[in-house]
């Protein structure tokens, strides 16, 4: 582990090794070699800065291309399509010479409040994991490392350089670490990135539960630990705690408190070296896998062809009333469209992942190009918010003169980016507004929208006959909503994030985000359609659901379990393509646990698989459930119950197509019994219970209550310690040790 | 505050006066003439053990009035009735030779699951306070202890005696709290007794926070803290925590184990001295005290009519329609009377409230002792829950018969319970399938309700006309629901527990109850009604709820605020009964706090008053609001921000009759900014303002993106320290500093 060079350096120079050299670069030891590396934001272009640096976007960088956001990207549920852009990504960081790249972001979606969704994938951890881990393996095949961020709890930026997000460890376990368990497991990023936020009360930075034990110890993660920039407060603290390199450079600061620290024992050198050992030795190994860098402008053509293409995967179709998409590109009469983002697109978010776009496709100009329809074009709307009847006026008159209108709404970038959440999730009143006014002329109405999370919907779906989530779809969303527009694609996507009724109905509602740097994560596990399904309430789409140009039936649905005393089983089904045009069909397997020892979701995503289709085409899909499948986090770890378990096949969270009971006969172990079980719990253990009957025999009137099947009821739950105390034993500790020895013997 | 004798006492004697004699009184030292006493179950009637003793009302007990339970006290909303019953339970209690009986339970229905719910009064603090504060002066008023219960955060039965609850503080001051809080700064109980439980991992018995900092130091708490009956665990740590009396008796086990520990050292004798004195002290007052004892036969006539009036002035009607209560005793033809309970009351709940009645009323002799007209009565079901087909069919033969129909529900005994929570809040499917068979023959049906806890009633508002909620009563409720029934008397109770539509709309649905000996109170502030309202919900019945057989009308109401710079406020309120008979209305007073620096309820009871009034009668009813009508806790304390209230004067949480705004200009302590202090924060600080200018005044380019009014939305929420670091501060801490005390200067 320690890496060659290590006896070779001073412990200044070790010091030095783990702060960055400048914003975006790390330092290097000339006298026996070692070179610097730089390291950039991603995770949806490569943002190279060329002059003054910053971590939040606000100053210039390198054309590199736009890809789709996360927000896109989850609702693909393509891992293929996310490795191919991740290998496009590597390639234009070969190209700019960057080391690593800043991405992909798998933090859960706990509210659509929060400002930075967009660059994460799901509210799902499976979707966030998949989608985060073929990100990874595709960046790094070309040998430029990710980086894995940000780890963890980092799910609000309202104060989120102080907050503690107060997370029970089964939340943690279940629903806020698979996708970076995940991705390290099956993807070993060369980097992970912590987050600025505390969780349960301690930096992330210095959190050496989170970076050792976890990340290191449970998960086996081989590369090093990051900073999310600045967020090193104790650069000593944080090394102890298992971080490698602060960035950016604190100049002379952080090398000589951790000098300091070695010098008075505070710090031992040996975490110095293991801190030095990881930095190195990644480096060296993104550099043995180096692929030949080719020039940004050789790949911009192709590139933008793939963000084109994975736009419209990404896409999720609402609602298409009486097949009203796809348009014809040559029959129909007039198209109307409207709204000013179809000439301005919003394509990617505020913040560190803000891209200086290669090309920007407006839609506007798409469809001009995609048909020969007449098409007329309204702003109806500017994206300050303002209402200006002149322009609804204008939007209205062209819409009535029209056989179809498209309306391009969506969330202005002064209402959602990095560095604060959303008050609430509502459309702009000026576009709801219009939308209603169009109504009263068309019964025609597609809505196409641009937003990085999820809004409300009930002022959308009543007007529009057709509505297309477009989300951020980068620079060549424009085009791409041409291409669904007129059916040349279809949109591929399912939602990878619930769309409520109302912000009232989300799960953290009550609990965000948190007062006086601290935020109570009190919904738990509950998390997205956890939450909804788990409460049955009401939802306006749920999770998973999207529609396509053509239609699938699941038949054959079969569940195998090949040796019920192991947690595994295969859930196989035949996906046909049911209608007359190619198409893609995401197939969702669900997992159920009715009865267990801890509350649990009324279902969770188990797998998933994306399968495209010609027309009238069938496929048998195979899709592997493993143990982790059915487990849930106890005290004691990882624990599949023995009994009942539900499969669920389907097309959505709430459109279950097959549902099938397994029975798992694994082994629990035998929880050993200690000096607070209950007299349940004594009861219900083999050993305990004839220990209890042998002891409650010999006692005298004082036990007659815990012998009478009546109240027993009662005292169920009362300690044995509690047990002995009304039983009037002289020594309880004595007694009950003895009792327990014999349960054990 | 040392008791004269302890000087004269033996470590051995002071030891053995902190621990119980037998289970239900405490030992004495004859030598220097200190007696033991008695404590005996409460809260609902004096359950003086004759022979074998247990805490669960396994073994029987000396006959005693068993009054209407908390739950249907709270619905009461009317603390004389309440103390009147508290005076009624003292004498008892000194019948009986009691000196401590141990109530009132003030703990907050968290969840309708709790099985002990019908010994708690509401899901409000304020109601649940001030009911169990006007018990505690009643009970008192004759000599006799109460024991304020059970102290804290025990709000289920399912594992009570391990579980942890892990709530914040703010919830526990907020929530938890204020019953406790002011039942002792209003009563001083001559005891306060606490829970089973462990609060946020400490168990109460040993809890130094709880016992020690916040009800003594906090609340000034002057009587000493008795262990829940086998709540100790370390009796030594139990001292040390500020206990001062284990119960029952530990025989040598808990004297012997503190002997010790002030011979090693591990406990301070000064401790053992103090826990001494306050329970000597307690005792010598409350002898000082003592009324003459009558004997319980003299004031059984008495107690049984006071029931009798208390079961009426606290059940709740929730419909009626068309007006069909109260029924004619002498006209309208034939009654049925149906339902198992109208013979066999449900009355009392089980558990260590169980109470050995000196009479028992039932329903349906009531009802025939109080009408002329023709009286069928059919069981229509058995309490066990199994479906009978001749006893449903008997009973709708006798409802088509009928000319109005009454129709007794209720849960059974076996489904709610001290020592367990019950698994769902629905009524047997044989008594609603009963109720709908019913109804498929009748259109005037009366449906009177037994149940200790709020049930669903959706099975119930549809078939039934009207529908009277009389909780567990007491021993009176069966003669009490016939003078409803007749208009002898009128229903006077307003829910103090909100009725959900369904169990998984409930504020811990999700976070019940628990797992791993833990559960999480995730809903944190947000219960009961501050759930429902701040969500917006639908609910069966809103808090406060409750019809009457007149009508009332509020009218120039007004908010006085004496001096905007003192946060108090004067609401005044014309109550007008506009009907034809006397009867009584509950004025209830909500203030909310639309902007705060924390998340706050949609509105908050604050005030309520319970007037009567001859019809056509008026009275101009004021109620006062005080400082903490307006507060919240922060994590400095009880904190009034300055800004606009909305004082909202109504019927129900849901029945606002007017809303007015106040302002209030109380001063908001400037905050001290310390080295965590964002930018934002130092923006908006008086003097941090100009330092912050100042400095980056004098900063070079590295400064820009903070200067730029643009950028600065996106930096606002970071910390002054990350700041410095990216402005590349050589000496962070030290600049810091620097800036810090000029801010203070």
């Amino acid at each position: 582990m320690t890496h060659p060079l290590i006896a070779q350096l001073t412990l200044e120079e070790k010091a030095s090794l783990v702060s960055g050299a400048s914003f975006w670069t790390t330092r290097g030891v000339e006298r026996v070699g070692i070179q610097g590396a730089t390291l950039t934001d991603g995770p949806h272009g490569v943002r190279m800065q060329a002059g003054n640096a910053d971590h939040l976007g606000i100053n210039a960088a390198h054309p590199a291309t736009a890809f789709p956001t996360a927000a896109s990207l989850g609702s693909s549920w393509d891992p293929a399509l996310v490795e191919e852009i991740g290998q496009a990504l590597g390639e234009e960081s070969r190209a700019l010479d960057v080391d690593v790249l800043l991405g992909p972001g798998v933090n859960i979606k706990r509210s659509p409040l929060c400002g930075r969704n967009f660059e994460y994938f799901s509210e799902d951890p499976l979707v966030a994991g998949a989608l985060g881990s073929a990100w990874v393996t595709g960046v790094q095949s070309r040998g430029v490392g990710a980086s894995l961020k940000h780890y963890a709890a980092n799910n609000q930026e309202t104060d989120r350089m102080r907050v503690s997000a107060q997370v029970d460890e089964r939340s943690l376990r279940e629903i806020y670490f698979p996708a970076f368990e995940q991705t390290v497991t099956s993807s070993q990023p060369a980097t992970v990135m912590c987050s600025y936020n505390r969780v349960n009360g301690v930096f992330a930075s210095q959190n050496h539960w989170l970076l050792t034990d976890v990340l290191r110890g449970d998960w086996g993660f081989e590369g090093y630990v990051v900073s999310d920039w600045g967020a090193v407060v104790d650069p000593v603290a944080a090394v102890a705690a298992g971080l490698d390199l602060e960035m950016p450079s604190s100049g002379e600061r952080g090398p000589a408190a951790i000098v300091d620290a070695v010098h008075d024992g505070s710090l031992e050198e040996s975490l110095l070296d293991l801190a030095v050992s990881r930095v190195l030795t990644t480096h060296d190994r993104l550099r043995a896998a180096r692929t030949p860098a080719s020039s940004v402008e050789t790949t911009t053509e192709q590139h933008h062809q793939l963000a084109r293409r994975a736009a419209a995967a990404g896409s999720v179709l609402l609602t298409n009333e009486g097949g009203l998409l796809p348009l014809s590109a040559s029959e129909g009469g007039r198209i109307a469209v409207i709204g000013e983002f179809a000439r301005t697109p919003r394509y990617q978010g505020a913040g560190s992942s803000h891209i200086n776009p290669t090309r920007l496709d407006s839609a506007l100009d798409a469809i001009r190009a995609a048909t020969s329809r007449a098409v007329a074009y309204e702003p109806g709307f500017t994206l300050d918010g303002e209402f200006s009847q002149a322009l609804q006026d204008a939007a209205v008159e062209a819409a009535r003169a029209a056989d179809v209108v498209v309306v391009f709404l969506g969330l202005p970038d002064a209402e959602e980016s990095e560095g604060f959440d959303r008050p609430h999730i509502d459309l702009p009143a000026v576009q709801t507004g219009l939308l209603k006014a169009i109504s009263a002329v068309s019964q025609k109405i597609v809505v196409v929208l641009s937003n990085g999370s999820v809004v409300a919907l009930g002022d959308v779906t009543g007007p529009a006959q057709a509505v297309l989530e477009m989300w951020l779809g980068g620079q060549a969303s424009g085009s791409a909503a041409a291409d669904i527009l007129f059916g040349t694609a279809e949109p591929q996507g399912r939602l990878a994030e619930t769309v409520p009724v109302r912000l009232q109905d989300t799960p953290a509602y009550l609990n965000w985000p948190g007062s006086d740097r601290e935020v109570v994560y009190g919904e738990r596990v509950y998390v997205g359609y956890r939450w909804y399904d788990t409460i049955d309430r009401d939802v306006a789409f749920p999770f998973g659901h999207g529609l396509g140009y053509t239609t699938f039936s699941f038949t054959d649905a079969s569940v195998t379990v090949p040796d019920s005393r192991v947690a595994t089983a295969t859930v196989e089904v035949t996906v046909t393509n049911t209608g007359d045009r190619a198409g893609a069909e995401v197939v969702q397997v669900y997992v159920a646990d009715p009865v267990a020892g801890v509350d649990r979701p009324a279902h969770e995503l188990r797998a998933f698989a994306k399968v495209r289709l010609a027309a009238g085409e069938s496929q048998r899909v195979r899709l592997e459930l493993d143990e982790r499948a059915f487990a849930y986090w106890s005290k004691t770890g990882w624990l599949v119950e023995p009994g009942s378990y539900v499969i669920e096949v389907g097309a959505s969270s709430r459109d279950i197509r097959h549902r099938e009971s397994i029975t798992l006969e694994v082994d629990l172990p035998t929880p050993e019994l200690d000096t607070e079980s209950t007299f349940e719990e004594f009861e219900a253990h083999p050993q305990g219970s004839k220990v209890l009957e042998e002891f409650l025999a010999g006692l005298g009137d004082s036990a007659a209550m815990f012998r009478d099947p009546e109240s027993r009821k009662l005292l169920a739950g009362i300690p044995m310690t509690s047990m002995l105390s009304f039983t009037g034993e002289p020594d309880i500790q004595g007694t009950l040790n003895t009792l327990l020895q014999k349960t054990r013997a």
